[in-house]
């Protein structure tokens, strides 16, 4: 068991949204994930606590990103400019691996446990996000309601982006969703 | 059993609380919160699904609330300032529940399963004002930008009018929230 294994985290994840969207997220045993990676349940659990976390194996590596990106942005950057130097950060992540975000998102629309989970990873994101913003001097509760609105620009630009019909860069796709939250909280 | 029980429903919301703050969410069974309201237990699972669900008995009349105001905002109120008026009407609801609104928060803070089952309501809650928005003309992804915001707004404010050191009553926490939201993604 102690042998290296190329990647088992990335082979897991893979086949784990293979089979999901064959069969069914609750069709699924860890078991047959393992198979297909051509792993074993052992090692599936030693990198994931569960069936519902292997969707979720980039969320730590999404949110050290955004976070490292909008506290490096540059100091005379305003709140909500900072967060749009985190969107384009995290879109460079995102641009290569559209087919799978679709298909991700496909199995976690389809099931109320998957999305359960997908929000709380993105409410601790929008916490990240607002102790990052009080770092650079942002007082409450303007910190968290930025957080919370680079949130929004991230959710509903994913959203669009994972659309077939949307051909768009995610860069771009998120850079309209900011200016278009922009114009409608100023009440446009 | 088909006995008239006057607000049962209300009643046995308010001995789960209780009984939550009391022993915690974990060590509370359904017998003992029917008992505690003076009830049975086939008298709770009549009106609640489970015992996560009976401490969001007022998530339906919220969400009706907050959407009826905006859907019935002046027609030439702009998208954030239609949910303003929903704000203030949900403000108005809350005014006279802050002991409540503070304990019940303290419970869902401390538990994982509840706080899953919040962030459900609220994601519900944000599609359904979206929806109202669409209906209004606003298009997309204007309406869904705008109805994040606005929940942000809610989310934000709500934290900051249960603290126990905020005297300040909802309706105007809220118009702040709202006016320090506008600010901050002005890029204030």
């Amino acid at each position: 068991m102690g042998r290296w294994q190329p990647d088992a985290r990335g082979r897991m994840a893979k086949a784990a949204l293979e089979l999901y969207s064959e069969r069914g997220y609750e069709q699924t045993t860890v078991a047959e994930i393992a198979r297909r990676a051509g792993l074993t349940e052992r090692t599936f659990f030693r990198h994931y606590a569960d069936k519902r976390e292997v969707l979720f194996a980039g969320s730590g590596e999404l949110e050290e990103l955004f976070v490292r990106a909008v506290a490096e942005a540059p100091e005379s950057a305003a709140p909500i400019d900072a967060l749009g130097v985190g969107l384009d950060a995290v879109s460079e992540l995102f641009e290569d691996r559209r087919e799978y975000a679709r298909k991700r998102q496909a199995v976690i629309t389809a099931n109320a446990e998957l999305l359960e989970r997908e929000l709380i990873k993105l409410a601790s994101l929008s916490a990240a996000l607002a102790d990052t913003l009080r770092r650079r001097g942002v007082a409450e509760p303007a910190a968290s309601l930025a957080a919370e609105a680079g949130l929004a620009v991230f959710k509903v630009g994913f959203q669009r982006w994972v659309l077939v019909s949307e051909e768009r860069g995610m860069a771009q796709v998120m850079r309209e969703s900011l200016d278009e939250l922009k114009a409608v909280t100023a009440g446009a």
